[in-house]
């Protein structure tokens, strides 16, 4: 096989699938700033961006490879992958100057950073600034924890995206001569058993350096790493080897386990893999992989990965809210993987993957103000919660000793406009829906919409276009489509798409309704037994401390199902969003003892002394908790008894 | 103050609060054999400490230290911490000397481990192998991490142990000279602002030091150690403060939080300073902390500790099951910390939780075998659990990396005895009911029992004993006593004790009737809502997969509350106990979609078209779970909607 689209400016540039499924550019769609995700580039533009290129000052990202130069003499700080933050920061840069060619605050910045880089390469092409910076160390000594090839990784994808975006290619000639060092290390040819890094990454980066260079050799280095993964090569230590995803070939790894990130990273690997070499058992090994992540261990926000401890996937069904670890980074990964498998198999569950994760477990990370973002991201916090740790704080925090997550968040911002379309001259896909222009071919698609805050989605239709396929998510009931006026039978293929016939002129409305649904968990999720979900199309919902009148804790709140829940008026106090509106009954604070367990007989004894209150109910988008006062939160909202 | 009682066999000989509430040495109880304590004692000396022994060997414990005797060339093994598996053991062995004092199998052991001990021990007192074996480390450099007094408390306990049960004088003068070491280091004089251990477990060990020697300089030093405390001297990393109870002073820690082990031994070692030093506000901060751990953080087995990550408590009411951390050693610390708080309140509620743990958190830790242990004991395990971690295994391991548990369980057992009882010749109690003999002065009291398995409680008088006080337990009601016959009024004092006045000669039965009880969860643990689970007497019930019919799973099936679960015949197939019986709803396992969520109106009419089906529903003791098929188990068991 040969790689195609070399020039298109998006992160995964594969050959297309089919037509339909053609990777857009993402200079190919202008998401207005009215819309959700227009806005949303703009905080990331204005707010987000700005503060992480500061942060990668005070951090100690820029002074540790200066003071390999003698530019500066301070001590090496934070984690050995703190290169990584820059190079994160670099793409989100070449993105955002692709959206906004006019305009490059940044390119300074990119340029002297770039230039830097190159200075601090060593000859052979390594450039890894904690090894360098410590006399003691040697290169790829510690493929468990050296994060060398995950750094060269996110440098490969940000010389991609300088490249792709602004022509320039002082980041890909750095970015290459240190690729080229990893593939005489760890290419076919190389005989280390240990021939793979402990946190994947490069697996995608390596694929995409191929599609843009044509280089084979690429290409091959990842299957070579692959092949070698999962014999424990890596080690033992007091972290399991799953941890490392070292703990099963990679071929016979169908369950969804270990280090969240690390697993959907690597997931997205493969499927960028499985996309150039058509290799059949890995295919079917990502399918499982699929099934086991979307099937049994995601949250309803998105979120995967239940376990603070060894920031970890759980059992199958372990999905406690409080304790959900639900990593931003792992949210962004899923999104990764499931666009990669979307574009390999049209299917729209991936789309819906995409766009729940989107809105909810991606979009809860970052705060309205722009700066300040969770490291995870649980579905309940308590009333007296001891927000002390960094990975589990009452409020969101503007950096974190471990920043992966800022940069990855303006990284997959700036990038939004990629994934909302594919497609040719002839047809094509609506796979998100945004406020904003589309241009496919010679065609352009004005989209209007306040999606997801409203399921109507105007298209009109300029140029010469003759099909168009509309996801309809899986949320979704009684969706109804007219094009130009005329009711079209909906006719929704086995990929999860309506396929209307279009031509130049046309508009197409969508009508997605929203109604606020009430959802039951999953009988196998015990965490949340007896208790509801309000989610209003893709948008989950949330009880928030600050919604309560004073001496109701929130912990004493259930939901009356005797009264429907019902769309509320806009959420106005922050960024755009919709409330939803219930009836509780809350519990009285006192009259219960202390201790974790009642007979059932007496507590029903003491139950009938209460007179529980009624409240009204206000639910706010999930996305939007914790910008206002600190305090408790919950997506799973418990069911009053009936009286 | 003087220390009193240095003669008295025990763990914990401290001075009297009150005349009924006076320590008994160990020797003076006697549990029978066929008798549930009793039995457990025999299983741990025939099996347990032997193969603690054993392992002692092929874990490295001993080579640690012959090779710094060049006795071995072996390199160290295990963590810093591995000298303490030794001094644990020679405590077990040392209380199991006292219980059968014509049988001692274990003193050419422990005559040649303190000789070893005596030789490794360098000129200064210091002793220490993980130190002393490694050239680059120094004493005392690491107090964060470095568990010197932690292991010196173990050997100062071991020491006291072995004097007070055998006489024997050897290990005691090892361990003086360390202490007196550490006096010199840590004790009031000492300057240094980290002088004290990021482990806690030299507190209790000092305070009981003091009352063996009367020597108030060991005392002095746990008030200066206390005093510094919580400062932060440690220094900071990864780790939170709280995991080294470094976080706050220790007079205003009020909430139970941070590594459990070290929380409840601190709290240990707080009761037995303040019972020498009648430390006003440190009585109330203690009495803060059980409010925290038992009124908000208890597992209904007694367990605590809810995050696998930093072995820590979590929240309030933040108590999940399946990943319930409850380590073994945390059950053992709080039932420690329990005792000496009965000591010196003489309140039942530490009895009832002495109870709790000991029935349940702490008994199902070791196996039928007595040679095979949990480390932590989860509430629920789920099928297809992944159990390739040593902390969240699906079946006890014989060892651990970190082996704190299994000595820790030996020593206990080997000291049941201490805990049964208190009182002087005129006036007794009795806290925990187990059949045998129990030698007051010169009063013997035979006591009949099947308890846990049956609540009729016999109590033969023989001796000059007037007065007897016996722990009406929480968990009981409609409890009745009898004196020779006559029904006596069921006077429970304020402590929780019913009162009865006794003679020579008196039978006295205490009938505490056992129905099944069905227990409500606290409606603030949210991770057990709509479950029950079902205790009888102390024990608490689980229900197993081993039980269920070929074809269903544990998950598929919920309880039937119309149909009262009753007793059932005794589980012959282990170690006695009883059985519980109800009735089962068998949810089908094919016909829901996989994913986490359902809007609840399609769920509901989902649900309609099934047909679920019926079982019987066997409840066996929690204890003893995991001794039979490896499998899915539950303490919390979901209600069946009524049709």
């Amino acid at each position: 096989m040969t790689p195609a689209a070399r020039t298109t400016c998006a992160p995964a540039a594969r050959t297309a699938s089919s037509a339909d499924l053609t990777p857009l550019a993402l200079t190919a769609t202008a998401l207005a700033p009215e819309g959700e995700l227009g806005a949303w580039q703009v905080l990331n533009r204005e707010r987000t961006i700005p503060h992480v290129v500061q942060r990668l000052e005070t951090s100690g990202v820029m002074d540790n490879l200066r003071r390999l130069t003698g530019e500066s003499d301070a001590d090496y700080r934070g984690f050995n992958f703190a290169d990584s933050d820059l190079h994160k920061t670099l793409e989100a840069i070449a993105w955002e100057s692709a959206r906004m060619p006019g305009e490059q605050p940044w390119e300074d910045f990119s340029q002297q950073a770039t230039a830097l880089l190159a200075r601090v390469q060593q000859e052979d092409g390594y450039l890894y600034s904690h090894v360098q910076g410590h006399a003691d160390q040697k290169p790829w000594r510690d493929m468990r924890w050296g994060h060398e090839l995950y750094v060269l990784g996110h440098l490969v994808q940000a010389a991609i995206a300088r490249e792709r975006a602004t022509g320039a290619n002082d980041l890909m000639a750095v970015a290459r001569r240190f690729a080229d060092h990893a593939v005489r290390e760890f290419g076919p040819a190389a005989t280390r058993a240990d021939g793979y890094c402990g946190h994947p990454e490069i697996e995608t980066a390596l694929v995409e350096l191929y599609r843009h260079t044509g280089e084979v050799a690429y290409l091959d280095t990842v299957t070579a790493m692959v092949e070698r993964r999962g014999t424990g090569a890596l080690g033992t230590g007091p972290f399991e080897s799953a941890y490392h995803q070292d703990h099963t070939p990679v071929r016979d790894a169908h369950e969804a386990s270990g280090h969240a990130v690390r697993q959907l990273y690597l997931n997205a690997g493969l499927a960028d893999l499985v996309a150039e070499t058509a290799d059949a058992p890995l295919t079917a090994a990502l399918d499982a992989q699929w099934r086991s992540a979307h099937g049994t261990k995601e949250y309803v926000t998105g979120g995967m990965g239940s376990r603070h401890k060894d920031e970890s996937f759980g059992d199958s069904f372990e999905l406690p809210p409080d304790r959900a670890y639900a990593e931003s980074c792992a949210a962004i990964a899923s999104f990764q993987w499931n666009w990669r498998m979307l574009l390999a198999t049209g299917k729209a569950r991936h789309a819906d993957a995409m766009e729940r994760a989107l809105y909810n477990g991606i979009a809860s990370s970052t705060g309205v103000d722009g700066v300040r973002f969770f490291y995870s991201n649980p579905l309940q916090l308590r009333s007296g919660h001891d927000g002390s740790s960094e990975y589990s704080p009452s409020e969101r925090l503007d950096w974190f000793a471990c920043a992966c997550c800022p940069p990855n968040l303006a990284r997959l911002v700036a990038s939004l406009g990629a994934y909302v379309a594919t497609g040719t001259e002839a047809t094509a896909r609506l796979h998100l829906y945004g406020q904003g222009e589309i241009r496919i071919g010679s065609t352009t698609l004005t989209v209007s919409t306040e999606y997801p805050w409203d399921g109507r989605v105007e298209i009109a239709v300029a140029g010469p276009l003759t099909e168009l396929a509309l996801r309809i998510p899986a949320w979704s009931r009684d969706a109804s489509l007219t094009v130009s006026g005329t009711v079209q039978h909906l006719d929704v293929d086995e990929d999860g798409y309506a396929r209307v016939s279009v031509k130049n002129g046309a508009t197409v409305v969508l009508d997605l309704p929203m109604p606020v649904d009430v959802l039951d968990p999953d009988p196998r999720v015990d965490a949340v037994r007896g208790c509801v979900a309000l989610r209003r199309g893709p948008v989950v919902h949330c009880i928030e401390q600050a919604d309560l009148p004073a001496g109701v804790t929130l912990e004493s709140v259930s939901i009356d199902l005797t009264h429907e829940p019902r769309l509320g008026p806009a959420f106005a106090s922050l960024r755009a969003g919709a409330t939803v509106l219930g009836e509780a009954v809350v519990r009285p604070a006192e009259g219960l003892p202390l201790g974790t367990a009642h007979v059932r007989s007496s507590h029903r004894g003491e139950r009938s002394g209460m007179l529980p209150g009624r409240i009204p109910l206000r639910a706010i988008p999930y996305a939007r908790w914790a910008n206002r006062a600190p305090g408790a939160m919950r997506v799973w909202i418990p069911v009053a008894e009936q009286e």
